[in-house]
């Protein structure tokens, strides 16, 4: 599925900057790194492809051609389903109207597409909208682990049970439930890492269990995110992972102890503009719209701003950050404004900056220009897509 | 120039969400008011249109359909050249390479182009490129009128007069000095935002009168920010201003004192998906990928957080506001956590986000949906484009 460069071979010098690169081997590494994990685990792996958005990465980190993942978007979807991955779970709220009527298309197109609600109200536009059709649509029920967005509290059995009622007896394929622990990105060090797994494994199966024991049918328990699904120690009663920004990490994962900066397979190509020497300053062409305005280090142990600077085969230089940015402008200095230690980079120099988010980073770029560690060659282009 | 939708009449209840939905009255308005104060003052405009990255905007905001204009990347000056702008600056560092390649295509083609820069090695190579294919680009020496970034400082008169010479003497033309006053982004009231316009015009003044001094030509002598566009009591010595976020405004520039709420012609249409009532949150389906991750107004007096929510009219609901963001879910709730005040709105109703920064939030998406003030029709579909 690899799209060579069809005009010339470019290499790390002679890219447009900025832009997006994409080093395969530690990608591979990270996805062989959760396969074995799960492996011994059990669950199966149903990748979160929102971090990607791309149908080759697609197709390196699914375990078939054709699913199953986990999507954010219905763009994503289609996109995915176009390219032949039949097995899909749309992992957002589903809302009335349009988006209900695109799941039905991809339906109706062959896709076996999941989606998921956590109210009432969603459980019975979604039922008359089934009953309407006469196709059954898998619904998974959101459940809140951790108190940090959406879901229904596992203890909350009457609007489990209500939703899961509603959904089954309504016309809908009651598929499961589903849940995310967005609150381990805030969590430090193994222990704590453990403690938000357990928790998210715990709240899925407490869920699971209210429906079974009400009769209601709940195969699927699906649960996920990069940093419980390296952390976890016991994965019992839950059917599936997802997680997405595994397959590239970022400085946030490696801040909270995921993954070390090695690991980190994404990064910005940069050329140096200028000096601003009294200020300890060294400008490049990437500010915020090729990095994106995240700042998910900023509450860390270690700010990255926003980026780790590393030279162009992707070493670090020891302390030096994307400090600040404009719109095309980074402005590069040390960590803590140790100025004596800034390298010396003469303008037209180039480095790869560390993203302290792949998702954010990664979509504000249209493609990913694919290298060995260490190496110049840019061995291949794989397209990536936005938008809904 | 505008495109109607081909397929169907849109209506703000149709649109797929989220989206990036622009008033156009707005969006005149806020042009006519930049332009009259021009008219008054005595400088051209030079629109940036970073902000815009649209055919269909920059035909609307210059002032005629062949520029003059500013852009940030080389993306954009292809793209508006293509679309007959011929008068443009490149206003970000030039770097060698395949930077310097593409201005010379572009030049070649006829495209008026002219680069900036701040240091001799800079215009050591222009200089170069120049003699060797005997096009003498006009360059422009950037100017620090803050610190906030870039640029000589003005009273650097060694570091200006060898750019300078080496320029004029080196086979480029040199053509004046550019200065942009991004310190005022942190100003708050006119006053400070009067000092600020003062400082940005007594800089590129004072570097013009450097050069002229010693001999050397600057015909041209560019500033702007929209801020200290919109408070410069004098001008006098400046030829052209150059602004961007002026067509749409933002909330940031709301904070600081620019323009109102009602001025703001950007919002982010979004749809309800889910409600935690014990929380007093809202949750839509615009999360960051949407509403983009600039927190610009977290340093205000007022904190925004993502975005404040006004009906599908573009009404605020008061103190509603995007309190978090995840990649495709936003959280809406009062701010402050004046849950009693929390609007009735049933999954399904759909929102207007207005941003925290227009240029920001605009890169997230790939088209303009047009409406009139207040009117849920969408009149036209302007594509926008991204990347470098």
């Amino acid at each position: 599925m690899s799209r060579q460069s069809p005009a010339r071979q470019h290499t790390l010098h002679t890219l447009e900057t900025p832009c997006l690169v994409l080093d395969a081997e530690r990608m591979e590494r990270n996805i062989r790194r959760l396969r074995e994990r799960l492996a011994e685990l059990g669950p199966s792996l149903r990748p979160h492809l929102k971090t990607a958005k791309s149908v080759e990465v697609a197709s390196r980190v699914m375990t078939s051609d054709a699913g199953p993942a986990t999507v954010s978007t219905l763009k994503e979807a289609e996109q995915f389903a176009a390219a032949g991955v039949h097995d899909l779970i749309y992992a957002v709220g589903i809302a009335p109207g349009s988006k209900l009527e695109r799941v039905a298309a991809l339906r109706a197109g062959g896709t076996e597409l999941s989606i998921i609600l956590d109210t009432v109200e969603q459980a019975q536009f979604v039922a008359e909208a089934c009953r309407n059709s006469g196709d059954a649509i898998p619904v998974l029920i959101e459940i809140d682990c951790d108190g940090h967005r959406s879901g229904v509290r596992p203890e909350d059995s009457l609007t489990l049970l209500e939703i899961g009622r509603t959904l089954h007896q309504g016309g809908t394929e009651l598929r499961g439930v589903l849940t995310h622990a967005g609150g381990s990105y805030a969590a430090r060090g193994a222990a704590a890492l453990e403690r938000c797994a357990e928790e998210e494994r715990a709240a899925a199966v407490k869920a699971a269990e209210t429906l079974r024991e009400a009769g209601l049918p709940c195969p699927v328990v699906s649960v996920g995110s990069t940093p419980t699904a390296h952390f976890a120690r016991d994965l019992a009663g839950v059917t599936e992972v997802r997680a997405g920004v595994f397959v590239f990490f970022d400085l946030v994962m490696a801040g909270i102890g995921v993954c070390t900066l090695d690991d980190i397979a994404l990064s910005v190509l940069a050329t140096v503009i200028g000096h601003q020497p009294e200020k300890g300053w060294i400008l490049v062409d990437a500010g915020w719209m090729a990095l994106s305005r995240d700042r998910g280090t900023a509450k860390q142990d270690v700010d990255q701003g926003y980026g780790l600077v590393c030279d162009i085969n992707g070493k670090p230089y020891g302390d030096l950050i994307v400090a600040d940015a404009n719109q095309e402008h980074g402005v590069l200095a040390m960590r803590n404004g140790a100025d004596s230690a800034l390298p010396d980079l003469p303008i037209g120099t180039r480095v790869r900056i560390l993203p302290n988010h792949a998702c954010a980073t990664g979509a504000q770029h249209d493609r990913y220009h694919v290298v060995r560690t260490g190496s110049e060659t840019v061995d291949a282009e794989w397209p990536r897509f936005g938008g809904w």
